[in-house]
């Protein structure tokens, strides 16, 4: 049972943006911003960093929903996503996502954890100032959603509205269906 | 130095704020809906918190902008700041705010780690579900904040800025700065 009253059938994150509109609106900006926006890293990359990130804390709402839109977003490659969260070195990506990856797990325990060392390789393998940019606030971003999701115990989703959330997000991006209510 | 081409002489958060314009905006937007907004906390109460869980992630940029923040709004209360950042228990703070800063600090760990009776406690001392919310979403603002702010290696401000930065944000709210340019 969450920690305060949120509405019936609205499972982790949804309850919570259902009841405090004012941090839903700029927390669903800010992901459209990061996670769909501009940016040098695919929709899919960064969806798979948010997932890492997320089954790192342990975060199962945050995980299983963000699971399931890097899914969608990378079509015959999405047994990759199961993959990555069992061993990112074995799982067959490339070596720019594992570096990146390496940073957002860094980032996920301390932020003080990246090295020069850590970037450099990233570089090597393509990451541009954005791209490393982005991975550090995506990171961040899902250290925060996590702790909000379990901090205030909200209710775990179901298999098949995991599933939904993942066709939502990879084809309307964040906080279309608060967009359409009044 | 920074892990990523920043503008010189914004130290912190703020040379990111600068050069990424589209993560600028929506968090500060989220800075001003939940650290100045419409809440049954106080100003004082929610930059003490940001404050507490930027110290517990040994974040300096963050833990001495939001306690010179933090000191403004106390007004003659200002060392009871450093009295918190010391020991909750024994600084002179009532025990609503003792009961908050305790779910703060499980949140910042992991937000699993706070129990039914945490939240208890903090109803029995006055806060309400918005007290809880905000308390939950502010330390879990603060994990992203102190990890973009060091993950990507910024540079620390002098006490001249800190202490700018407080009267700034306790005055004109956040982003005010980045409001008034072209």
């Amino acid at each position: 049972m969450a920690h305060i009253a949120l509405p019936a059938g609205e499972p982790g994150i949804l309850g919570l943006m259902t009841a405090y509109r004012e941090a839903e609106k700029p927390l669903n900006e800010l992901c459209n911003a990061i996670m769909c926006g501009p940016s040098s890293l695919t929709t899919a990359e960064r969806e798979m960093i948010a997932t890492f990130v997320s089954n790192g804390n342990e975060c199962r709402f945050c995980t299983a929903t963000h699971a399931a839109a890097t899914r969608e977003l990378m079509g015959a490659n999405a047994p990759l996503v199961d993959r990555v969260l069992c061993d990112v070195e074995t799982a067959g990506i490339d070596e720019k996502l594992q570096a990146l990856l390496n940073i957002a797990g860094k980032v996920r325990r301390d932020g003080r954890l990246v090295s020069p060392d850590d970037v450099t390789r990233a570089r090597a393998a393509g990451a541009d100032d954005k791209a490393i940019h982005d991975t550090v606030l995506i990171a961040a971003m899902f250290c925060m959603f996590n702790r909000y999701v379990d901090g205030l115990g909200t209710s775990p989703a179901t298999p098949e509205q995991y599933a939904a959330a993942g066709v939502r997000i990879s084809t309307q991006g964040y906080g279309a269906r608060f967009r359409t209510r009044s």
